[in-house]
């Protein structure tokens, strides 16, 4: 492919050599000569100037930063996005259905449906048209796959969890496992489970990262609205719901019975309580806390910064008198 | 079902016409008119008006904050648990072996056992009389599986694991991977790894989260009392004890080597270092870091609150220098 | 195994009756009498007073702190390491292909290697001589397995990842599953996917935990170098890349673009934000959040540490004030 080819594909302005060969993309540090990069910003000026890159894409104002062939885009990573699905390696599956897979005979298999190698598909369950199921997936009991979705390997889907279209699932990520309800048994000294009969709704183009686990409700079902996107290791409890094009980095913890809204940005290893409600547009940095609800839109934190060893001690020190220095801080202030 | 019969079977006194039909529970805002809801207390009295639901469970005391139809309980919590189970749809697995599950001639296999699709037992493994082994799941070598426990898609039991009878074990949990535990050899520059000779046991009546990772131990097993109730993607280091009853949340990382006690409630996303002791009836909440022992009953916290992220980066910075304030604070008490 | 077969295979000094039956290892406290235990500082001399441990592995200045049969090691956690592997019962897996695995034909299957029931090996992946591949793997497209390695059951390795030789894969770990890469796209008020077209390098001699998630990257491979630990629950963002034995704990999240150096020691549930570098030899302690690149080897932290609740919340009052605290003090010192 010719980066005139690009450039006519995408509609983008060229300049310098546009018959230069491109093969693939890469970052600017390593891409080689058939290699076509990205400057997203004029802060990666330097690395621009030692690149080895064939070409590069860049916004109209950072034209001048180099003489190599270039692509122009008001979005450079917009341009990525779509430049990049050119040289996708991932294997397209074959609308197959492996003939080790154990597909139940009262499932709805749509057409174009491929099932990989020892994948379950339950009783009442419905694969839609396009779907891609993975090998060793456990698809439930009368459990929804919506058209186009494609399903990594070893994901589980318990029964009557519906999943939307055109949503990615990665491997190994559990939708509708039991929320985690118990009740005091005085009489036992012991737990008694509480039943979760409701299920899991994830609506249409959302992702869902791989080990990400969220659990079907006790009281309503627990509900990821469309175009959401969850990164690996995402944990959802019962009964919470998330708006719509809410986006949420590995290893956040969210608890049950929880409101998030639509347009949120919640940060990597967050933990967000239970029977919260957060509204839309909210962001919170990695790490956070958020242990009471959020009304207003805007940035949110918690924690402390990052320190050396020997001075963080003193501050934990402090922060454990905190009370005490307020007091003597108010006992000064009255003295003088 | 009509409420008369729910009555009955749960011998919960009625008020108003028990001659409705109940055909599953719901929430009270969700709640549809032949869905019975819960009030499980007087604070959630305005959604009780607004609500749908056919009939409602609620405590004698507060019986006159609705004309519904009603079931008395002094713990409308319990009753959920119980009314809940009549409505579940999660389907019973048939007690039916799999013709593709692989099972060695060497295991042993109760009475009443299903064992799903693909499943693999390996040899000297005993699934105990009607346990459910699902689909996926790999039963490592010597592991029991006790009786009535079931076992979820996937997951993964590794050699000589002990599950005690009627647990549940959500997909994707591994039980038994090695503990992490390497020494530096510095003839190398490299870690040599002990080899994990222990095992993880498991108590009675155990429940362990989707995605939860339970390691072997190096010079004790890893053990799990029975009542324990564990959340999803909760991580057990090797050689940790926790006794019987305690109650964590999801994402917690438990570290190796520590002796956590009884009816301890450990929040979601909490930390646990090794080597430490935590006491029968402690609450941690969430996002805690415990890096000390608890040698008494309580409910412990770290961290910081929520705050708008510009005046976080401003107490940050003041965290920094708390033992600067400090000594100043002195110096203006020593200076009055 | 009598003790003195185990003194002389590891050339270890003995004292005492050598000729007592060995038949495993156990911690102090757990030991039997046909059991070696071992010291590993003197401060647990108590506990050692207290064992029923057979034999005891010690250092030679502590040889007169019991008068068990012993052996002594200048480094009794390396001897523990050594002779912890004479008793371990971690079956071996025999060289077999197992009937109903799924091996494409353009695959490439090394000497005496292992492939357990129900794993699926993709077209054009290379497994290496005298790896292991567990029951339920699927090993992708062009994906290699190196030499000797083990990979446990129902692991996922996407498309084009090489693992190197002598490694070990823990159950249901996922490797090369795609980053999380989207970008705005304000026309349609929805986020396009940023195909992750590289893929993940694994060196030799690491070993990845259960559970763990290293996602391939966007721009550039995501890197694990040689000698790399990972225990459980790991995540490790695209294009991420870890030098040579940096040792990272269960739960630690790391984001995409990161570069952290060799022997590093990074503990448990820690955050690393995206596109900062750690240096070589850093270490940092559990549940720290590191949010800015560290250029100089040491220990760093963050957060706060433990108190009991009512404590806690007298000093997250205190914290949210440190700004108005700092501006007090410098009133009270201008004003003195």
């Amino acid at each position: 492919m010719k980066l005139s080819d690009i450039a006519e594909q995408f509609q983008l302005e060229s300049l310098g050599n546009t018959d230069v060969e491109i093969t693939g993309i890469a970052g600017l540090e390593g891409a080689s000569e058939h290699q076509i990069s990205f400057l997203f910003s004029p802060n990666y000026r330097d690395l621009l100037a030692d690149s080895q890159a064939g070409a590069v894409v860049l916004r109209p104002e950072d034209a001048a930063l180099t003489d190599k062939p270039r692509l122009l885009s008001a979005n450079p990573r917009m341009a990525w996005a779509r430049i990049a699905s050119l040289f996708d390696p991932a294997p397209l599956a074959m609308p197959v259905i492996a003939p080790s897979a154990v597909i139940s005979d009262t499932a709805s298999i749509g057409q174009g449906v491929a099932i990989g190698a020892g994948a379950v598909i339950r009783s009442g369950a419905r694969i839609e048209d396009g779907a891609h199921i993975g090998a060793g997936c456990y698809i439930g009991e009368s459990a929804k796959i919506g058209k186009d979705s494609r399903i990594k390997p070893n994901v589980v889907v318990y029964h009557d969890v519906q999943v939307g279209e055109s949503c990615i699932v990665h491997a190994n990520a559990v939708l509708g496992a039991d929320g985690f309800g118990f009740e005091f048994d005085a009489d036992t000294g012991g737990y008694i489970k509480i039943p979760q009969v409701f299920s899991v709704i994830v609506g249409d183009n959302v992702e869902i990262g791989a080990g990400t686990t969220i659990d079907r409700g006790a009281l309503n079902h627990t509900t990821i609205g469309s175009g959401c996107k969850l990164d690996n290791q995402v944990q959802v409890g019962h009964g919470t719901s998330i708006d719509h094009h809410t986006v949420i980095s590995g290893c956040t913890a969210i608890a049950g019975s929880t409101r998030i809204g639509s347009y949120c940005l919640i940060g990597g290893a967050v933990g967000i309580v239970d029977n919260i409600e957060i509204v839309d547009r909210v962001e919170i940095t990695a790490m956070t806390l958020v242990s009471q609800s959020i009304l207003e839109p805007g940035r949110y934190s918690s924690g402390t910064g990052l320190m050396p060893g020997y001075e963080w001690k003193r501050s934990v020190v402090g922060f454990r008198k905190l009370d005490n220095i307020l007091k003597r801080i108010k006992r000064l202030e009255s003295d003088q």
